[in-house]
């Protein structure tokens, strides 16, 4: 282990904070869909029951809180996809600035200089959330300015080490508009040789890419492969994902995962992956804050290594 | 009924959003007095499962569950008053602008200019609340400058015309800090000669000011009579407060009803009261300003009256 941003694998646990921002976002979902005061009141009724339920049932750590919450919201609204207008939106926005942004990181000398300011676009991407209570993502524009402005808390440095080190990588992606950006990450990566595979959601949760949305946003043209987890959940649960995303894992040499909710689940499975895990997201509530252990709102990066070997 | 801002009196009933605000405030409840991350999450979990049985039981109105739901936490906690502090800090900010606020309304000329600055300061008062999910209150400076400058929505003319013919008036206070600034109002109609009576909390309901916080508050100064509810509910239910109160509000020309619990709960027994209400708050939530038609965030007053003779 060789610095303090490398952590030896632990698990995000449930915290208080999780309830009150679960119960809000799932609210914001019924008010996406339903009209009516009388049924929004009945259905919040129904999701702070079904909480209650499910945290009795002894669910204890947010994505998996997260993804039945949702599913119950999307089986009670018999929608299948709630954010699908948001993410159009996103997805426009985020492809009006990602021309702009590919070309400025490409006009730079250094590859290392081109991972980091990737991994800095990358980083600040995850700004674009609609999944967090209390956390207004700001205007698209803003992103590309704050990408290479923001102070960047954590191993900015030594994830750059590692992917170019890489021969394969592996990102799994988070928020639509997110997506969009990560692509740049994907075209310079590839510039320097390697492969890389993009790991987008098999359904809808909250405005995540889906594999619906990738032709849209252009993933086919930054990436080796695009592939859906086959689920609907907040991140890749390893005993739901398709045969193809495991594979992809096991074979990759670093995973780069984007946002809270993968951070939240794949910090329960490190030491089963066994390798390099690169995190990248906005520090958007106090608990993940406090889990990575910077002030609320830190651009992060994250380096999880099994051995020092790969640092 | 003379104009669109005088109701023939209704009853506000939950909205969906009353449901995760209600969740988000009763764990800022949580966090203010307990420090372990276990034990909190232990608790937001016990307050979604009391906010599901509440629901069960047929509450069906913002100010029920939230007195009920304040009292389940306050049981919890083993505290009987959560935002002390909190009120402490209100009151003494709020206490520093009050000498020149009242200057300033005391120089004005003209009486029902006097009465409406001082209805102004009132509902500026109301922006320091920490019962609102998603709302943070400005600072106090803030609030003596947009007392006299922002835009106030409904019946300002009318509720200074009803406090001038009034000879008795029943002011049913909110925040502690806002209960200060409410100081001004008394201060003018007592110098115009009429009885104004403070009514305060008799037990603690979030940082609403009660009968402990009165005297360091300066309420006896400018007002004829402070009485307690003698209840901690957030609001004066008519079946639990003392008789001192009711008399007092069935012997009042005109009860002024400040903030929006108050707003919640008085229109659900306007026709019972039979006489002239002026309400006066910030509309911090969705619901509230659906209620009174006004945009989210307005200052307003809103007139009741069950006569036109009262107009």
């Amino acid at each position: 282990m060789a610095t303090g941003i490398a952590t030896p694998g632990g698990r995000m646990r449930l915290y208080g904070d999780c309830i009150p921002c679960q119960v809000t976002v799932r609210f914001r979902d019924v008010m996406q869909v339903v009209e009516d005061e009388e049924r929004r009141l009945e259905l919040a009724g129904l999701v702070v029951r079904k909480v209650s339920e499910l945290l009795e049932a002894g669910i204890n750590d947010p994505p998996h809180l997260a993804t039945e919450l949702h599913r119950f919201v999307k089986r009670l609204l018999r929608v299948d996809d709630i954010y699908r207008k948001a993410k159009a939106r996103e997805c426009s926005a985020a492809l009006s600035i990602y021309p702009g942004l590919q070309g400025f990181v490409e006009s730079l000398g250094v590859d290392k200089q081109r991972v980091e300011a990737a991994i800095r676009i990358a980083v600040a991407g995850n700004a674009l959330d609609l999944g967090v209570s209390g956390y207004s993502p700001p205007p698209p524009e803003r992103i590309a300015e704050e990408a290479l402005r923001k102070a960047v808390h954590g191993g900015l440095g030594e994830a750059a080490e590692l992917l170019l080190k890489a021969r394969r990588v592996a990102v799994i992606m988070d928020n639509c508009g997110e997506a969009v950006l990560d692509r740049v990450l994907g075209d310079v990566l590839r510039s320097l040789g390697k492969e890389v595979v993009a790991v987008v959601k098999g359904g809808a949760f909250q405005n995540d890419i889906t594999i619906a949305e990738a032709r849209r946003a252009g993933l086919y043209d930054s990436f080796d492969h695009v592939v859906s987890t086959g689920s609907d959940a907040a991140s890749v649960f390893l005993d739901e994902v398709s045969n193809e995303v495991l594979s992809i894992l096991r074979s990759a040499d670093v995973i780069v995962a984007k946002g809270m909710a993968n951070f939240e689940y794949l910090t329960e499975v490190e030491k089963r992956l066994a390798k390099p895990l690169i995190y990248l997201l906005v520090a958007k509530c106090r608990p993940i804050a406090k889990e990575l252990g910077v002030p609320q709102g830190s651009y992060t990066v994250r380096v999880y290594s099994p051995d020092s070997r790969f640092l």
